[in-house]
């Protein structure tokens, strides 16, 4: 990684096909459809090993997130998030082109998308199941009555916008640490979406139900009333996750790689260029309560080591990230030194790069622009 | 503002020159020069204003972003960021192009950089002033002196690194609420800065004294002892420095237009498309203790209301920000109406952005790409 001058970051492409391979797999165990969220990576090349795990149906944040795919040549997209109706000449673009599926949660998105789209659409209505974002509250049927109804009532052109199903995202399992927490909590959840389906059944026999937080996805064993999942995180995995038990630190697959440029042994602190604009500001509770923004790893030629115990990213600013650790970690740092972190958010840190470094196969993979 | 259609950083261009007209007059009075940091806009048309100001040296925080700025024209650049000794082909060619200024915080780095450089600089030493970021103790005068004694000890070339003086970044003002507390902490930075310049005048008797964080530059009245001043947010202000007393809202000239994308009445909450990607997870405390990553302003033809009070971003997530407000703002938004939002923290916020939208001149301002 001689090349490497500045934050990078790094993907271990072997750790990250073997994430990939195991939702792919648990999702057929559980005979549901991996729409595998893709603003975790936003690479055209990591897509490519899900399209290599035969996944070909995907999910995305945006309208712009699903147009820069579209053109990476995937045809079945999920924008999973409240159809931004600003954006239909764009959503009427996409749709022209691919398969598309929106989430409408209010008549008022239902009637203006039926006024302004001129090719077919599914949707979703997202449901509220815990995490107070997005999504309607499970009991809500007056206003889902009222955008089936918008939805059936197409004055131009009959399955326009064609009912898909009911999708949630269970985000409240960021908050759960055990396996009974993150089991109990989806139990919750289906106790909202089943009813939901029994109830609209009849006149959708057809609809599904679609979820896919990665505690969730990752941790939840029995996952068969799910007709989709949609987790992202899992591909690389990150310190939340690993501090939440949800993976081992073997799984995870991005570090970034950040120079250390000055030394601070009297108060046990190195200075890495590495700040916000690389990390973000995203940051996870360490046991003793402190805040860390990612955790130390020793760079090797193919990976990184195990994380170094007690060294830790205590403070960001934009460029600045500060380095705790013990005396015989610090005493050892010379700045032009190139150290690891696991950063606390990978779907974040990933974001703010304009390319992904594959150590694996030293090769930088652009990630896509968000224009 | 009609063609906006998804998250996107306004900018007053007569606010922002104001901002920076008055910073040009306050360094003036105190017949300091005034190096802006370009970090905070990251615009070569920004960087233009400040021109017309009569601005001619700058301070960026990244070497990519002094080559950035070098390529638009600026000819004395600072970067006030330790330097990154693997950079030190760039630093070269900068040096070879510009007045490049660097910071040195240990014989190490003037060793490194020494051997590598071809072309002069000229170098501060960072001093920790309370920060505790980046900088050296103030009385670490054996360090200072190896430092020192590398920059003149320059085998191939005398004067290839030029002591120029210390900085400081005193960016624990951002701790202070009163005038009076921010008055004290600069007191308590000058007597560590002072006694270093009496020490070191007589072998460096042109040595300058550099400094600049907003809160202290906008609100400290005397600066006379410091020669140089390198603040940047005070040029956009947002809603960290408004709650921290050193801006009013008519100052603030960034705000974020974000569409409504869901409203929930029943949880007085509404989503807009805005998230941790366009305004980052910088937030800032509100009086009662809450979270708030951005302030509510209704958007106008040619900029935004007051803050509206109560109206504020409890959370984001990646894409999604959730505006929490009072019952009678909530009940009048509908989806596809676009919001004007004060950022926690603008220098985060314009970095993640490819372009600000100038509403006074109704021009994209393309911002600088790190690559």
């Amino acid at each position: 990684m001689k090349h490497i001058k500045h934050p990078t970051p790094l993907i271990n492409q072997s750790i990250c096909q073997a994430n990939i391979r195991r939702m792919a797999e648990k999702a057929h165990l559980n005979s549901a459809a991996l729409r595998p969220h893709f603003k975790t990576h936003q690479s055209a090349a990591v897509g490519d090993w899900y399209r290599q795990a035969g996944i070909s149906g995907i999910t995305v944040s945006s309208a712009r997130m699903a147009k820069a795919f579209a053109e990476a040549g995937w045809k079945n997209i999920t924008i999973a998030f409240p159809a931004n109706i600003l954006e239909a000449e764009l959503l009427n673009e996409l749709a022209a082109a691919i398969e598309l599926r929106l989430f409408i949660n209010s008549p008022e998105t239902a009637r203006a998308l039926k006024e302004q789209l001129q090719h077919p659409v599914k949707f979703y209505i997202e449901i509220d199941t815990g995490q107070r974002r997005s999504g309607l509250h499970p009991e809500a049927y007056a206003t889902i009555d009222a955008i089936l109804a918008e939805a059936r009532l197409e004055a131009r052109q009959s399955e326009l916008l064609h009912f898909h199903g009911f999708y949630t995202h269970p985000g409240h399992s960021y908050a759960t640490q055990t396996l009974a927490q993150v089991t109990a909590l989806y139990e919750d959840v289906l106790s909202y979406l089943l009813p939901l389906k029994e109830r609209y059944a009849p006149q959708y026999p057809d609809l599904k139900l679609s979820a896919g937080d990665t505690p969730g996805s990752v941790r939840v064993e029995d996952l068969q009333e799910f007709d989709e999942l949609t987790p992202g995180n899992f591909a690389f995995f990150d310190m939340q996750q690993l501090h939440k038990g949800v993976c081992s630190w073997q799984d995870i697959a991005l570090a970034m790689a950040c120079p250390v440029v000055d030394v601070y042994p009297d108060r046990n602190e190195a200075i890495i260029y590495g700040g916000a604009v690389h990390f973000s500001k995203d940051f996870y509770l360490q046991s003793d309560g402190s805040q860390s923004f990612g955790q130390l790893v020793w760079l090797q030629d193919s990976g990184w080591s195990k994380p170094v115990e007690g060294a830790y990213l205590k403070a960001l600013s934009q460029e600045h990230g500060v380095l705790s650790a013990p005396d015989e970690i610090i005493n050892e740092l010379r700045p032009g030194q190139l150290l690891g972190f696991l950063p606390a958010h990978s779907c974040l840190t990933a974001n703010l790069s304009p390319s992904l470094y594959n150590i694996s196969s030293k090769n930088s993979l652009q990630t896509i622009a968000i224009l």
